[in-house]
């Protein structure tokens, strides 16, 4: 992407579930997970959805926190047999796995004493040398290990474990977007779309095709750190419709939803 | 997973798409294709989401290939210039990317003679040797090389390429599952759970949590090959259970959506 020249940091993206790849469970992780990225000025570089087996986690974890500036994974982490996480991390890290006292702490201050069964005390046991991400949802906390960040799987725990990830993530300026509607097919401004993005490196300029109810065309989008460059970039894509005597709207779509598309 | 003792037929997915690693489009296709996939007998083994980075598209695909049985790919094979799927495969290939005539032909048939421009040309380029993959929705057609199968990022193209694949992509029995509700705190039967998976080692048992408008619970979901397994095994669930004097639901829980769950 010629749009990253200024160094960016760069995080990858672990989503550990059989109940993604067999299609039961459709994630909701990613897109709420690359926004947050965003925010902070961190690139969400690499998605893998990866199954419940623990020598495909550890050789994933592995490859990807040598690549990425972050890590994060999603799921796994209950207190089921099917959640083996924690140990697969432990044996990537090569570090033992421990019950981490803060951890069972926390269980037993949501659960009571008595209510830290043993299957419970598994949401505490960590590969050792990790600090914990707080959960403000449920007692179980994540963990984060260097540069490795070991998050819930349901949506509304993980969210809350980013909340609390704010100061601790940080990457560069956020990406900026902008976007631009037009309703002819791609095929028609390709050409044209091609030499704007020669001209403006800077930027990263999407086509994403549309099709419904009848109406076809395409959702431009501008992408930069550079907020004068998308600004720039969206005005020079204006004219050149306006000299095509193409008509356009701005920002996306106005339809929910988007279906087949004549062009793809 | 000790359920694949029979020889699995494994695919991964190469999803390609900066629209999905921004977050601003949510992903349809992984759970679509893993459903078809299913149905086919095929396990969907991996899925990785790449941005529209040549170098990338390179590296995932040939590393994706050589370890399974059929790879597929979404996305980027429209007529912009942000398109570059069939170029980073010629290179992934080792082959030159040439108009295919056939596809060309099939162009030619939906836009007319005059209405393939050079443009749209570009969604006739493939690899050389490519088979193509039909496209009874618009006129570009995906295609096939080797093990590796490249559709349409457009939800419903890709779902109109994979019909036309039913023959195509062969795999073992179809694995089955069944499901039942419990509406107890995972932790309350997660020892349960271990002692009847150690027990039935053909049947793969996957504890799913929800948390709803105050009811939390957990779905079991028991997948095999072996649909026999399958139901022993539910059965053996329903007993163990009976036998903790907890109620349970067949099925999936039966409101739509989940949430946060206190445990996970």
């Amino acid at each position: 992407m010629k749009m990253d020249q200024e160094k960016s940091i760069r995080a990858g993206l672990i989503i550990i579930g059989d109940e993604i790849l067999s299609g039961r469970t459709q994630d909701a992780n990613l897109s709420y997970l690359a926004n947050w990225l965003n925010e902070q000025g961190v690139v969400l570089a690499e998605t893998r959805v990866i199954p419940d087996q623990e020598d495909v986690i550890v050789a994933t974890v592995n490859e990807m926190r040598a690549t990425f500036d972050y890590v994060f994974t999603t799921g796994g982490i209950g207190p089921t047999h099917d959640d083996i996480t924690a140990k697969a991390l432990a044996r990537a890290f090569g570090v033992p796995l421990t019950v981490h006292p803060e951890a069972k702490a926390l269980l037993v201050a949501y659960y009571g004493e008595e209510g830290v069964t043993e299957a419970r005390l598994k949401m505490a046991t960590m590969p050792e040398g990790t600090r914990l991400v707080p959960n403000r949802v449920s007692g179980a906390p994540g963990f984060r290990y260097e540069n490795v960040f070991v998050l819930a799987g349901i949506p509304g725990v993980m969210q809350a474990m980013l909340e609390a990830l704010r100061d601790e993530v940080k990457g560069t300026r956020p990406v900026i977007s902008g976007a631009i509607t037009v309703f002819v097919a791609e095929s028609a401004i390709s050409e044209m779309l091609a030499e704007i993005q020669k001209l403006a490196p800077e930027v990263s300029i999407g086509s994403y095709p549309f099709y419904r109810k009848g109406q076809g065309g395409a959702c431009l989008v501008v992408r930069s750190r550079d907020a004068v460059a998308v600004e720039n970039t969206l005005d020079a894509i204006r004219q050149a419709l306006g000299a095509m005597g193409l008509d356009w709207q701005e920002g996306e779509p106005r339809f929910p939803g988007e279906e087949s598309d004549p062009e793809s």
